[in-house]
């Protein structure tokens, strides 16, 4: 294995499963931090800010700054910035979107928009919902912080963002950009914010369907472990390999 | 053409364009209601009560009483009746599909529903959206009126009841079971209330994709006026043809 320069940590089912810790969490993050390489919390949460995300971890002994967080909504704000430069913005979202976007210079609007931005909004209504389509009818761009269709909740399955996506997509007719993971932007504007390049990089997750696939569009080098969402042998379904699988994270040398 | 004992007839694009009655539907119920042949307007609009359609053809000319309406939400209530008789049934939706389940003796619930029924609700949130897909992942049966994607509107499209839908589809990870046009269901309950056989039955319309194919699913006999939504040079597209074809409800004749 490569010594790496920086890397790509995902949160739900690596460094923790719901409110608890992942045993071998900390020690990870700790031995990174000892041999002094960046990492990034990547995450496709769009509501919480990444002061939100690094008090949630620094409460499991897991050390983060909001610096070491990296958001879906950060992605679509960085994503918008890139490609609308000081846009009109139609936000359905949380807190998180909400100053990702207005770190970025955006100011928002209810008509008009240049772009339309989508998060996970425990506000929604039928009202949001039209609003968002009309405005990418008449030519807004059409951005969402994620396709994931549900959440896990004590109760049950709550509408992910992806649901409330496809919503306004099917309203409008139009396709959106989704710019967390598995989709490679989330990755790249990641690595931009870390500085370091992608021969440089690894991902580490536990979901191939979303981590793992993130890191491989993006080209990068992926660490896949089994204390989340899929099983190795789950693998075999699939054709593109992570580089790495171990079963949890203290099996990992940082260097070779 | 054959001596038709019963008429299914679509209400926009045939009767009316939105407020705009056309000019033909008048002259063409009118001569109906004289041959004393029955009629019922089939409409996939799930939030209208039947005397709200009613009042509305009366006040373009078009003679209709509550007992001529069959609506999706009137199919959705009476499907439910035959499945899971007095059920308890969680509900999104609005005045129309309200009254339909009432009619047919369901009570409402929160949670703990043996169905879930879903219609357009301008009243929706993000709360209704999981609570129906909750019901769903607990075993509830997932009945929608229809899956009309998007409403048009004089400001441009608003969610239909096929995106609202969609959200708890991906939500629950389940399928509905639609009973409005395009589907057989809306027809062979209609037909049911009309108390008449397929084989006397047509069923006119103008949108292929909704009314012509609910009637060729539920095999029936089909009129496509080019009053509406579909041309008929579009028909070059399709495998499946209406059973005849005119311009304008005018050029029907009852009896051959």
């Amino acid at each position: 294995m490569k010594n790496y320069k920086g890397l790509l940590i995902d949160l739900d089912g690596t460094m923790y499963r719901g409110a608890k810790v992942i045993e071998e969490a900390p020690r990870f993050v700790k031995r990174c931090r000892e041999q002094g390489i960046p990492y990034l919390f990547l995450t496709n949460n769009s509501a919480k800010t990444p002061d939100q995300v690094a008090e949630k971890l620094n409460g499991m002994g897991i050390p983060a700054s909001s610096e070491n967080v990296y958001t879906s909504s950060m992605a679509a704000a960085s994503y918008v910035s890139h490609h609308r430069p000081q846009a009109k913005v139609y936000m359905i979202g949380e807190e998180g979107l909400k100053q990702a976007l207005e770190k970025q210079g955006m100011t928002f609007v209810e008509e008009g928009a240049d772009v339309v931005v989508v998060g996970i909004d425990r506000g929604l209504s039928y009202e949001k919902l039209g609003r968002a389509a009309r405005n990418i009818e008449k030519g807004a761009l059409f951005v969402s912080t994620n396709g994931d269709k549900a959440i896990p909740s004590e109760e049950g399955f709550l509408p992910g963002n992806g649901a409330i996506t496809e919503a306004i997509a099917l309203t409008a007719g139009i396709r959106p950009i989704f710019t967390g993971k598995p989709e490679a932007i989330v990755v790249d504007e990641a690595l931009d914010q870390l500085g370091i390049s992608k021969a440089e990089a690894l991902l580490v997750g536990d979901n191939y369907y979303t981590d793992i696939l993130a890191g491989i569009h993006s080209g990068i080098d992926t660490l896949m472990v089994e204390t989340g969402a899929t099983s190795f042998k789950e693998l075999n379904d699939v054709q593109a390999q992570p580089t790495y699988k171990i079963k949890t994270l203290d099996e990992w040398s940082f260097f070779s």
